[in-house]
């Protein structure tokens, strides 16, 4: 009989994952300059805390939709299938962390501080051990994440279930902050976007987060998952930690990029490329320039400066993976004598704040 | 903080499911005449066996993918996550029921009785108490399923890793016939069909069945994923057991429809429509009917027994939920005198048998 | 050689469509009480105006499309392809005519009368004969479309290149109207929405179309192209007339329904199903509807008028073709004693004016 | 009026293109070592010939659909749309040729010599003027062609229409191919696959090419279009017209790529990539490769040579665009002596003649 279980679980084995054919999706957003962009969610549950799937479907899936780095963060405090599921609250990465190795995801150690507002729930990643965060004060719980080093998040500061009327920083909030404990907030949650908490994230320089907290299955036939995009010196938990306290982050949902401005340039510049040749353009002429864009987000631009002498589109969509033709038209004799083109788009996708936009400067060479 | 803790359990249970905007897919499969045609899958896993999913991911997937009902049917003797989740055999069924009632999904009781061949892997449906079928003798775990009233099945009978070369039938197989204690078998388990078994199934009149045998979550982008079509008197758990003892089923894996011939010709003509009208065909003509297929499965059609004098396509895909012309032509004076048009097609994916298909007689009024 | 030429001309026919294996696809949208719903489009060119394709292309293309009527509508007046292209103004109808017969496409006579505003493009339908509308003055050119029995409508009413800054009605859409030479303008236009044109529509009786303008071929993969829904009494040639000339069309294009009020009411409650039996929502219980939207419309409701003691969702998408849950909770104790629970929301993609959106009433049994 | 229609023209010059937020998709087939991969269909008609679409329209629709270079081959003999559509053999090229110049499309000036069988459809490519050939003898006419510096193809060799039963290569061909009037034989047509003219192309060193001879406007939502790889070394007409006098080209249809065995080996390794660092397979280990396939084509793989001390999987699907995981196992002691682990597959999508496959060699570092 023992060795027929062996066998049969050896079996059971073979069959669960490789032999379905699994592949992994491959994401396309360009490394920007000195970084390799990694596609993160640092924010979701198992059965281990009020999740419904093991651990290993956590890494497997990440592998499948092509993302490098995740953290299985269960709560502490709520535990709901605690009848059944039994452990301390080390289990679910330790049961996530063979598979993550075997197929090459980054495994963060991570954990959620559950409470009511204020002030709310908190991620705490790069711990070295969950249980003694298990403690009744939350203020003592996340000073215990503190000491082990630990990278902070305010988790869905907009969540009505916390926050029904308005989004508010909250005293403890500040205090958290000064005293170092609070180094990131989420601006996504899901399908979920918070105004106010980019505002804070651009002001006081917190880390802008975006995150499934996935609690079932994620199926994402076509579009990528809510994620984080990481510009990270190394591809390893070193890597994603560095630039995690660096601020070295956007936070990307349902096709929308948030966080600092700059980052927003260099990723919106690393999508595009067209031909450099000189457009030639003259009065009443026209000259196309195909602007192919290899990421995998599709960019809406509005006008936002006009182009001098010339006209260029009100609007442009540049789609994911494609080449979008951008035409401009020769408005007056002096078109005939400027080297450059060049005028500015809104990216309405790209936010640089709350209320803000990322404006696009395009400079074209005319002869 | 006990209020506090009741507060955010409501609140997360509410986020959980309906806020994500889940809807539930429909899948176009027609009913026959005298019996409704329900979507079932009776082989799948949870985190209380080998599966990586909590129970009510199981009926919440199903409801999602426009299944009418599921069995969970969990390893008796296989159970590799037993240090972290503890339960007797019958709590993965207890904990899915009441997700099942509120989603309207029919939810069977039933279990593995996983062992090493012969006999194999056997489910057990419609058991009342899954805790006294754990027995150290297979025949004994079975007798006392049997006991239950259960309906049993043979599962993967042709799996690699039990019948590497060849798929038998075996003495123990005939026993538990003979005793009324197998009434059915899968001809597809996950992606895999067993042509044995098919031939089995319509020989000694077996249930054809077809089962995801899931352990992950199931993702089915497209099309539907495998199972048992069920054409039973009445929606419901009593509804379902009538039809499985009375061999009412066809096995759908892939497009391919697999069972008794007399269903599948059923099946086939509740699938498509065509307006009636007199084709008028005649010598050197032509005539176009537009057969409509309701259904989401496209049948692919092969000539087997040519028109009287006029000629049909050789090959004619009827795709699922559209209209496909279909062309004769006329090529003797003697169609003019013809009143019907018939010729016969193989539907190379409807299978009647192992190493055989169901023929489809098409009959047109001509004049 | 004549022998060779003829077979040939017969096997490049049957190569060129059947043999494709084309299809036709079913757009789901209901029928509504008494009438026939038809999918047309009444505006589109070909080579014998400034189109690229050739006619019978527009009839295979509806075909595909699942469309059931369609008006080849090439302009008078701008023929820019006619140093090669050499015929009268009936040529494209005759050329079409024979494949829309085949296939059971309802093929109107139409021609686009094609000036400067204004009064801009007008498209003359169920004209007997387009060559004597090629008149120098717009005014006898519409007189004798008039003439022939012509139902005329204004098209693109809000095209930048004629009214770049206001959609106005001028004085001489007024002459024509009161001439009863004016029954319908086009509320959408390819993409484009005006609306200015539907609030005139629902003022004045002018029936709303949506029509394609299609000068290229249609590639549509998945969503339906713009279309003129058609309440008609037959699905023939008068059919669709005596609709038109009563004003029983619904225009649709990306999703969005515009038109009567009545008409949009009808067309959802035929789009929608759910079981009718009572809910028995308590204080505190929840309940929830089922509600099966058959129709290829997306529904987005928005909550207008809240039930009485009970909460329902602020918003619902109803998506095409899938089954919604929609959960109620009661909220008071009064809600035990309520036979009917209703509610009702405003349909954001049903427009019934410049401005205004169709309401919808649910009402449910409660006890 | 002659100002309106002017400014008429220019308005809906406008619309027609640029304005439909038309775009071009990018195919991903890797260029191999030295030279450039084009993307190219070499035969297709117009309204010119019996085609049903402008000449525009087969730039346009090339452009979107990421085609390199295409050449329009009006048939000079069969011409149904005379009566309407007047003009001499030149024009459908000079209509498309200014689009093709402003998109950037290489249009190759060619046409179809179409007689019946021997020596059938032949299309010459890069002639001078198609007039000329228009003579009543087909050996004429080629010789024509050949005059002009025509690169000559024979279409379709096992069209049913002109060879219904077998596939023969007749003795006209023979002294054309002797002659140097025959460089180039077609593998693929539009979905159909002639096995026989890949074994001449193979023998006799012509030239294979996969073309549509599309007559209706080309749809295409997902799949790549049937297309000649031609291996330029430059990117223009002088670069595809070398290369394919020299061969270098292969036919794709359908995911399926035929030609000679080393460039399908060139394409097959410029597809892949992963990571070289050694496995360090140990006896009873496992170690898994995870292969990124670049490429648009999904390589569908069966075990031909198995590895030495190691085990394999049996069949690998390296899908499109994916990264597949390829798991090893090392079964003897031997194993752990091994520098390099190799082993080869039959590639059965990549046809390297009548019958025969492309095997493709994996070694990867061991130790």
């Amino acid at each position: 009989m023992n060795l027929f279980r062996n066998t049969l679980a050896f079996c059971l084995l073979l069959t669960v994952f490789y032999s379905a054919g699994q592949t992994r999706r491959v994401i396309h957003i360009p490394d920007i300059e000195g970084y390799s962009t990694l596609k993160c969610d640092f924010h979701m549950h198992t059965v281990f805390s009020d999740g419904n799937v093991w651990p290993t479907v956590r890494v497997t899936e990440a592998w499948q939709e092509g993302l490098d780095a995740i953290a299985i963060t269960d709560h502490i405090e709520y535990r709901p299938h605690s009848a059944e599921v039994v452990s301390d609250h080390n289990k679910s990465f330790e049961i996530a962390e063979p598979v993550a190795k075997e197929l090459g995801i980054i495994l963060v150690r991570g954990t959620e501080i559950t409470r009511s507002m204020p002030p709310g729930h908190l991620n705490a990643l790069f711990i070295s051990d969950a249980n003694p965060i298990d403690k009744k004060d939350v203020f003592e719980a996340i000073a215990e994440a503190h000491k082990q080093g630990a990278f902070i998040l305010w988790n869905h500061p907009g969540w009505k279930a916390q926050q029904p009327d308005t989004t508010l920083w909250w005293e403890e909030h500040s205090r958290l902050f000064a005293n170092k404990m609070l180094q990131c907030i989420e601006v996504f949650n899901g399908d979920e976007y918070y105004p106010e908490a980019l505002g804070w994230a651009m002001e006081k320089k917190l880390t802008p987060f975006a995150n499934t907290d996935a609690h079932d299955p994620i199926f994402n036939a076509g579009k990528p998952r809510t994620m984080t995009l990481v510009f990270a010196k190394s591809k390893d938990n070193e890597g994603v930690k560095e630039a995690l306290f660096s601020g070295r982050t956007l936070a990307f949902c349902n096709n929308v990029v948030a966080g600092d401005e700059k980052l927003l340039g260099q990723l919106f510049n690393a999508s595009l490329s067209f031909d450099e040749k000189p457009l030639n353009l003259k009065m009443k002429g026209r000259a196309t320039v195909f602007i192919m864009n290899s990421s995998d987000i599709s960019y809406e631009l509005v006008l936002a400066v006009k182009g001098k002498e010339f006209e260029a589109p009100e609007t442009i969509t540049l789609k994911a993976g494609e080449i979008t033709p951008v035409t401009l038209r020769g408005v007056s004799k002096e078109i005939e004598s400027l080297e450059k083109l060049s005028m500015k788009y809104k990216v309405t996708n790209m936010l640089s704040g709350n209320g803000k936009n990322f404006e696009a400067e395009f400079s074209f060479t005319n002869f």
